[in-house]
């Protein structure tokens, strides 16, 4: 796409029409953040009116750049761009309805409630973290396609919140590492956050800092049309190494009493400020109307955006790879794992391996690998622990963008932020490992997996006090619960290798929600040995072994106890005890069936539930009145056969458990 | 204490000596991570012999310096160490149990199981962060007594994975703005992580990016002890930046064929390699005895530090500002709190205010700061939100350590572990603010208060959909469950401006276990209208509103739905129908609570459940047929009243609710 060199002076009415939608926008919803969408008015009137290259009528075109608003409290500043774009669901009532119910406005950009939001933001980082995802999934798929079908950069605009957290740490020490020579981000240097300036908490060299980790910086005055657009062509220039642009920027630019200070950052400017800003402004129209000179102005961008669409389509219906392009974008074949995992599930019940959870994972992934190609990999440094990495697998890095594992280094969070991002942007199955303890590491970034229902997985390893000797740190006890809290997070765990095939499955092919695995460090017997070609943990809950006749007691576990409640169902028969053990992998999915089925699992009979973790959530499985055998506290550092007898999760404490209940 | 100058040779066996129980340990027990102990040997060896004061015979004197071992796995280094200087719970038999059940150590340092470990650490970048906290304490405490009473450095060592990880940028952006010159933190530069070399995940210039956070920078042979020794002189001599030593350093240093390789990182050295290792090392003496001259020269620092502490205790006698400086130390006076908190209540019970309960948390906060002065406030950017600055605050900065209140910065995560180190320095009681929803930033840090029981206190405001506008990403709905399910940890929602009071007086008197206060953003009248002396909250729950005669239905809720609760009673009445109200602050407060006590306030009629959140958990609270009234998925953007009809959590849902019951 040409670069297009407009005249200043139609650019600083572009940005003040922005400027003033920001501000009658947030006046109107009573609420809402005018400083930072009035302080980026300029940098982002000349990124959208000379660079970006976007197509508001076909807004999520493989090709187009990605636009990342990472600080989100400046949702109004995307709002009033792609209202003047012409986005045809951003009409002039979305912009007065800002933050209302049911509006496509959201107080900060929500992924998928407008076009053209390429991800949610608003928790600082999330974005310029997401972003380098989107950055890394543009070279790969460039890597496996070309220039003529994936040339396309990923512009980010981050403020000092967004730089503080310290996942900016873990994102940009991986795009500098990574080269991301297509990443650029805009800082958003207006030295003021709520509490005051930001020398109330800062210190920090930023360019230095940007520099440390391999990063090209420019300095540039936010307000300067001119010196942000040669910022920018300097940017897209140097291809080794992502860019960053401290924009030195004015908070409120145009609130002529109120600018520059912590005041105009999240509150309306009042009917006053706002009059003296439109008489500043020399600005006349009412609000929410723009004089018909700027809207052309901001058109024209659009049509510009729509041609560059056009010629890429055209590229691409003559392209050798259009087809493997096309299909790469797909949702999976389903069909051809489920095929693919039934033969591997088959094999298993038939050989009936002793293997623990994570290496069954490792397994099933070498079949999901086999079937989707477009699985990408990866471990904050756990690939041996994690068992993430599968035969044939090639590192990813600046040298070699055609291969298919990152080793996302001692950073779980920006670990899971670019998982999203590979997810956002397209052409990629993401997957990536860590200890289960520390899911508490990337926490936030799994919030926003399940809050914009990207498919990723998760492979969490080492999920109980099983993990053994490294002690009450490294072994979760909570985290099963706090996962399976969290909405439209699909948490499995596993008892055994036939299980975690069809997790693998689940996985793979879910459209809207994330999966975490959790899986087991020691090693567990095969306990489907008969085989079903039925996806049995798509049920959440299953009988796995039933009665001669009513039972007496069901026993209900997940993951590695379920070893454990099979053998204290042997310790009941000796009492002449029936127990039906029921194996309940996900919570979520058994709370999705019917509840004729659900009735048929659980059965009338008392109920024990056993896991090595704390019981809050099993009422749910056991009832108000069953028992629960499982943590009521931190683990301990100890061989993990020691640990299960310390704790008392054993066949003959689940065996005491039903005999007081019956 | 004067700095000791010993022959370059006794330093090199006085280390060898450290590596070979370490090498020996981690073989006896089968587990654990030999590298870093024994490539770390040197520094710690000139660090420990020439300039760290501590006396083994009183591990906690006040004035003691501090050594933090951040990357945790290393643990078998300072229980080498431990074990040499002559801690009396540190004997042969601890060493041969290593990561045992029972032992002393731990697979990682664990705070409170050995004397001298000064900080929980494992989960990586915890450590560094940690210790910003103390050498803060250290600092706030000499501004208010002086340099004859306090007068301590803080030592770190940290590896590859402590600097990758993003709270380590939260923390050094910390330190560095607050000018902490007697933080000395030792980079284990190995060039070795778990996956490999780290040049697999990261092309960080560290010296240029620590330089960037305003630290002094060091490079120097973490093999050669002179070079290291005039290195820690010359971070102790610049008192106005935080240090980084650069050591250069082989892991599995001593290892004549793994030395160097990710191999040793976290596995036995395996027989051969030990015995090739005592051979290059040319040590004849059995696993775990060390010779007489290498024993006695660890005695000699502990002898030294015995002195420098008797000194101390010389000089503090006779100190003016003695009798203030051991109050600091002490449990606050609960009693005087207790009447303080009283007169409040009383108050507030008469005048019955309309108050968001995070401005009744400030008013709260007025009287506990006036009754203890050691109370250091924060907030993670989010002061007027939080309410946490209370009036005659002044803000610490490198210009007045004597002031109480910290301006955070956007670093949830960095705040938290800065407060648990602030709470193991001793001398204050730390509470800081952020969003509820943003406790996920902080929850690795939230855990090791929860595991190491610091009495710090989490200021969560804006605690439900009740925060409105800014949407999804800011509103917790899991976030209570997810706090809940953590072992040892006091989660608080209270209801009015007397339950806040009421759990403000439980954090800052709780001794063993961190609190969280929930707190709304929106106005919530005073329900607590009867003045009670006694602290109802401390029980957990408790009818708030009984019934003439026999319930038919008991309501429980928390926090801005207990107002609901309320008037859906009001609702149910013109049916006739008696509901009693129970108030329910604390889920965990109540399950210590005996049997009949819970018995009393639960009931026996049916129950409903109210809170602005998950399910998960309440069950404890309404049996299993209760029915719940609250939240199934993530939030929305739009005004709280239009979120609360949206969601369908009112009165008119509960009275509806309560009637399908009966």
């Amino acid at each position: 796409m040409n670069v297009h060199t407009p005249t200043q002076t139609s650019e600083t009415l572009m940005a003040n029409a922005l400027r003033v939608l920001a501000m009658d926008a947030v006046q109107t919803a009573n609420s809402g953040h005018p400083g930072a969408p009035m302080g980026l008015a300029d940098v982002a009137t000349v990124l959208f009116n000379r660079f970006l290259k976007i197509d508001p009528s076909d807004p999520s075109w493989p090709d187009r750049d990605r636009f990342v608003l990472s600080a989100g409290h400046a949702s109004m500043l995307v709002y009033a761009i792609h209202h003047l774009l012409g986005y045809d669901d951003m009409d002039t009532g979305q912009l007065k309805a800002f933050r209302q119910l049911g509006a496509r406005t959201a107080g900060h950009p929500e992924y998928g409630h407008a076009k053209g939001i390429e991800t949610t933001t608003g928790p600082l980082g999330q974005g310029i973290a997401t972003a380098v995802g989107m950055a890394l999934a543009e070279r790969m798929q460039n890597a496996r396609f070309g220039d003529d079908l994936v040339d396309h950069f990923t512009y980010v605009l981050a403020g000092d919140g967004c730089l503080m957290e310290g996942i900016s740490h873990e994102a940009i020490d991986m795009a500098g590492h990574l080269g991301l020579g297509r990443l650029i981000v805009f800082w958003d240097d207006n030295r003021i956050t709520i509490d005051g300036p930001t020398n109330l908490s800062t210190s920090m060299d930023q360019t230095k800092r940007f520099e440390a980790a391999g990063w090209q910086v420019l300095s540039v005055d936010g307000h300067d049309a001119e010196a942000i657009a040669r910022s920018i062509a300097a940017a897209r220039t140097d291809t080794g190494r992502p860019t960053m642009i401290a924009c030195r920027t004015v908070i409120g630019q145009g609130a002529p009493t109120m600018a520059g200070s912590h005041k105009v950052h999240g509150a309306p400017l009042g009917a006053e400020e706002i009059a003296a800003a439109r008489n500043a402004l020399a600005w006349t129209a009412p609000a929410f109307e723009t004089p018909a000179p700027i809207r052309e102005a901001w058109e024209d961008v659009a049509v510009r955006g729509a041609a560059a669409r056009k010629s890429w389509e055209t590229r691409k219906e003559t392209h050798p790879l259009k087809q493997a392009f096309d299909s790469s974008l797909k949702a999976p074949d389903a069909g051809a794992l489920a095929a693919a995992i039934a033969t591997h599930k088959e094999k298993l019940s038939a050989e009936a391996p002793k293997l623990a959870t994570r290496k069954a994972s490792e397994l099933a992934l070498e079949v999901v690998g086999a079937t989707l190609p477009n699985a990408v990999g990866g471990s904050a440094d756990l690939t041996g622990s994690n068992n993430t990495w599968t035969s044939g697998m090639r590192a990813v890095s600046r040298k070699n963008y055609g291969g298919n594992y990152l080793h996302y280094g001692i950073r779980e969070h920006g670990m899971a932020a670019a998982m999203n991002g590979i997810a956002l942007h397209g052409g990629f199955f993401a997957y990536g490992g860590t200890f289960l303890a520390f899911a508490d590491y990337c926490r936030p970034a799994i919030r926003l997996s399940a809050l914009m229902g990207l498919p990723v997985a998760y492979v969490m390893t080492h999920d109980s006090i099983g993990l053994g000797e490294d002690g009450p740190t490294h072994q979760p006890v909570e985290t099963l619960a706090s996962l399976r809290a969290m909405p439209n997070l699909t948490v499995i765990r596993p008892a055994d290798a036939v299980e975690t095939a069809e997790a693998w499955e689940i996985a793979a092919t879910s459209r809207t929600a994330p999966t975490v695995l959790c899986l087991s460090r020691q090693g567990l017997p095969t306990l489907r040995t008969d085989h079903t070609l039925e996806n049995r943990t798509r049920r959440g809950a299953y009988l796995l072994k039933e009665t001669d006749g009513d039972r007496h007691v069901t026993l209900i576990a997940t993951g590695s106890e379920v070893e454990i409640a099979l053998a204290a169902a042997d310790l009941l028969a000796v009492n002449g005890i029936k127990a039906a053990i029921v194996s309940a992998p996900s919570f979520e999915l058994f709370a999705r069936q019917d509840p004729a089925y659900r009735a048929a699992v659980l059965g009338t009979a008392p109920r024990v539930g056993v896991e090595a973790a704390v019981r809050q959530g099993w009422v749910a499985l056991i009832g108000a009145d069953g028992a629960f055998v499982g943590m009521t506290g931190f683990g301990a550092s100890a061989p993990a056969s020691d640990l299960y007898e310390h704790f008392g999760i054993t066949p003959a404490a689940v065996a005491a458990a039903a005999k007081a209940l019956i």
